[in-house]
């Protein structure tokens, strides 16, 4: 069992892709076989796999999630009420529930079990730039 | 490995903090470094991780779906078939599809690895008291 | 720990049930107590564990997303870029980005520890017949 905390700087809301690090993390490890866990220490970004080839799809991926949950200024939303951090405060909450907290991706043959075109993604929904923690758990 | 299997009484919809029995569980095993998973033995009502500070959040949170996925006698959900369990079954189906069933979250100095303001939360979808079962595997 | 991928067919946009694989796996390994994760390789399909007693459940479920998630030559979701791969491409994508790309369920007394109702599906979001590879991975 190998434990260690990746810190991804993030700089407005978007997908920033780390599956070099959770390779890396893996190959150091030595690991033939196993699984991966990563969790996600915040409550307003998140985790998810999506396509890693045509970028168009994170883009389209991000506009979604900000149509289905705008900001808390929009008329749409003015029915917060945990509004103190910000008007991207409580939809970056939302958009952590309707996405994943953490992921797990079995390891066979010393690599990730990724899908031809899957890479694994921190989902920011702040505005602001932040330092995010994520924990990599292989066993 | 340890398992056990936690009883959480429900009293209508909303979220139901549990961080304290699931940091128990952990104590009493006695484990330095693993993982916890928690699984949710129901189709009605789901697990999320969310913020603890201000409740403020789960209120929003829970008015955010109830808007998102209103009961089945709204009418914009009159098209539901699946309606023989009560006009709040479907919907519940819909709000666990679109959040958890289950959590894994890495154990790191015999503590669970939560952010500061994280919490583990059972997400009540139904409008009746139940009992809801949620089993905990630590590994 | 004991590794497999399952090849599920599907055939357009729905739930398919895949619970009686999962349990044979299980069964065949051996294991009184663990953890089977599963882990499905694409980013257009998914995975969720839904009610398997009526299956009005599975029809509703699929309406939800295709309402909240209209495929991209619908007036209302004009505003995708990604549409190179059709129309129902990026709603996929969507899709999964909701709902689970892995699941972890606990192993007890030798069976998945499922409650009373509930079943694993892989949940297709393409409309083209596919073939879908769902790692499983059993510790």
């Amino acid at each position: 069992m190998t434990q260690t905390i990746l810190i991804l700087p993030t700089d407005g809301p978007g997908l920033y892709e780390f599956t070099a690090a959770a390779e890396a993390f893996v190959r150091e490890a030595g690991v033939a076989s196993g699984l991966l866990t990563l969790f996600c220490q915040h409550t307003s970004c998140s985790l998810t796999v999506q396509e890693n080839a045509d970028p168009d799809v994170q883009v389209d991926l991000q506009n979604f999630f900000a149509r289905l949950v705008p900001d808390g200024d929009a008329a749409s939303m003015r029915w917060m009420i945990h509004t103190a951090e910000g008007p991207d405060d409580m939809p970056a909450h939302i958009k952590t529930a309707l996405t994943q907290t953490h992921l797990s991706v079995p390891v066979m043959k010393s690599r990730l079990a990724l899908g031809t075109w899957q890479g694994i993604y921190l989902f920011e929904h702040r505005t602001r730039p932040h330092q995010r923690r994520v924990v990599l758990h292989l066993s």
